[in-house]
């Protein structure tokens, strides 16, 4: 049996993204910046995904921009906004347990003069209110949160951040990472006072190498990519076409099937650490099957047991986990997220990341408890002896 | 018939190239950080990939950074580089007729402060080597230029401008916008001192948003995308994996057919040169069949009709071109590459860009230099009214 419980780290496209894709590479060829047909068809193609987006996050067409990923959307999103609005201050907020496509760039901001705040977060990996409102101040140009963690899944109260900031300093700009969450829990943009917002392609069965930034109608931002004008100047360079149309059905579909998916979920997600908390003694449960998770991501620490060892082990019966975020897991430190959480080394270093597609089946998780419960006995009678 | 003559904005993906993207779609969709089973057989890819491109350029493995494209691959250089090496001078030098991925970054450059020199071209579109010896000095951090001209194909004399650039000032970096040059003209990166090299996927037959940057050992180059590591730190951001997939195949048949294709182009851009000329009178051909030009770009005025009627006209037959670079087309302003030529406004206002590729016969040429005599003719009659 093969389980895919990867799917934070990327998921599987669907099959009508990949035909998508495909009318793109075979027929749709055409340079968007063309004059002729063959670029006019692209390009009323993209203008129709560009739709599907703006509907699907409750804007307007002119408020999406396609990028390469979601890291490049957080890229530009954060140095975007500051370079355009430097001016409006030097203070910038962020959690401690970002992405590291945000934390990263707050390093160098800060090497580049900024002031930089880091929310803790409680062991549930949420941010205290009453530590953003003490932190605003007027000299805060931008705050930037992710809604759903990467690692465990916390969902961040992102409209109440929102109205927070804005009450103390409404120059405050809000730009909020929101690739895990798009999809798995329910939202609109409107009824937030956010500013920019970033999703990813691979994150939701579409394609790796395409994302997109939410940028709210009047707010400046400069670009990253300079070059032929492309997406309104903000973003130069020839579309990712075959991207774009692979995002479009992913965003589409996501949409179209959000109610039943996020049910299923939820159900699934809350089956999963049923089964596991009664049929595995002596592990620890990091993300609750709880609203204030989303319904994707279950990480378990199995005390005594190394993540690498737990999830090589699993490997060999075909389980695919990740152990910390993928996008670090080979830098062979700590996670920043579950350090971040104050739970101890022993919890950190045995941590796994379950993480959950609607196309799982209760057979693959039943699979994958019983095979997990079989390594984390024999590799702690090994390791005890 | 459809005839489509605009490769130098884009190319269809060639089957091999689908092929991969599918694999990677469809089987091997994993997330190349992943340390399981699912991660590893795609990172494996990915380095079988860059082999592919460090053969293909004459450099090694860790000399090649995937990118989002060839805008992305010139941002990455220049700014990269420039921020890297800000200390070895204040003094940058390119030419008129480069790309707006350079030119646009020379502009936000000369905001911050740095010192630009336009080297010009000469009416055949090409630089002068005393005027670039003039230019370089103590301040140079950094020489860009483009090897082959993306809209009317002249090759720019690299190997003797990196001499030149490195015997005046040996901390001088040079950067090479490869774009139009890759498989279509022959050379060794190893044979030119330079620094760093841009190629696009899209432009080889290969898909559109990804390509790749050469940087050589030892040159440092700071990050534009900065998060999750990827690229050795250079480029973070998930892999674009499908694309990546899609390149690799596009380079390999590239340079495995390189030979035949060029010989093949040279000769059926003669070819149609003859035809337009022995066939239409009045027109101006504007990229010579010379060894100055690569021989997959034909630019050619047609007096008194202006770009847009031509290009339209043609359209109607099927057959596809170009008034301009597809990456400005729609800004309404003369060409800022044909304008540096000095040939007058006419000429300007009528060129017209074939642009081949070794999937184009001679019988499309024939049916194109038909079709173009006959609008020519009709639309000089009705303009002469």
């Amino acid at each position: 049996m093969e389980v895919y419980l990867d799917n934070a780290a990327t998921t599987k496209p669907r099959k009508e993204v990949v035909e998508a894709m495909l009318r793109s590479l075979e027929k749709e060829y055409g340079n968007p910046s063309s004059l002729h047909r063959k670029g006019v068809e692209v390009e009323r193609e993209i203008k129709r995904v560009r739709r599907i987006l703006a509907r699907a996050l409750g804007c307007t067409e002119q408020e999406i921009i396609f990028t390469s990923g979601g890291t490049e959307a957080n890229n530009l999103a954060i140095r975007g906004i500051i370079d355009a609005y430097k001016r409006v201050g030097n203070h910038i907020i962020t959690s401690t347990i970002e992405h590291k496509s945000v934390l990263n760039i707050f390093g160098l901001l800060e090497k580049q003069g900024f002031d930089a705040t880091y929310l803790e977060v409680d062991k549930k990996g949420l941010i205290c209110i009453e530590q953003l409102k003490d932190a605003v101040n007027d000299d805060t140009v931008l705050v930037t949160l992710m809604h759903v963690n990467n690692e465990i899944g916390s969902i961040q109260p992102i409209a109440e951040a929102g109205r927070v900031i804005k009450n103390i300093n409404n120059r405050t700009l809000f730009h909020v990472d929101g690739i895990q969450s798009f999809g798995k829990i329910r939202f609109g943009l409107k009824d937030m006072e956010i500013d920019s917002f970033s999703i990813s392609g691979h994150k939701i069965h579409g394609p790796k190498g395409v994302g997109a930034l939410y940028i709210k109608k009047g707010v400046r931002i400069n670009p990253l990519l300079i070059g032929g004008s492309q997406e309104r100047n903000i973003r130069s360079g020839t579309e990712n076409v075959p991207g774009i149309y692979g995002l479009g059905e992913a965003v589409r579909l996501t949409m179209e099937e959000q109610d039943k998916n996020i049910e299923y979920l939820n159900e699934l997600r809350n089956y999963a650490i049923n089964a596991f908390k009664s049929e595995i003694s002596g592990i620890h449960v990091i993300s609750e099957d709880s609203d204030e998770f989303a319904p994707h991501i279950i990480n378990i620490a199995f005390p005594g047991i190394k993540s690498e060892i737990m999830l090589h082990s699993l490997e060999q019966d075909g389980i695919y986990v990740s152990s910390g975020s993928a996008c670090s897991s080979k830098e062979k430190e700590y996670s920043h997220v579950l350090r971040a959480l104050n739970i101890g080394g022993d919890l950190i270093d045995s941590s796994i990341r379950f993480s959950l597609s609607y196309t799982n089946t209760k057979e693959e998780i039943d699979y994958t408890v019983e095979k997990t419960r079989e390594h984390f006995i024999s590799l702690k009678s090994i390791i005890g002896r």
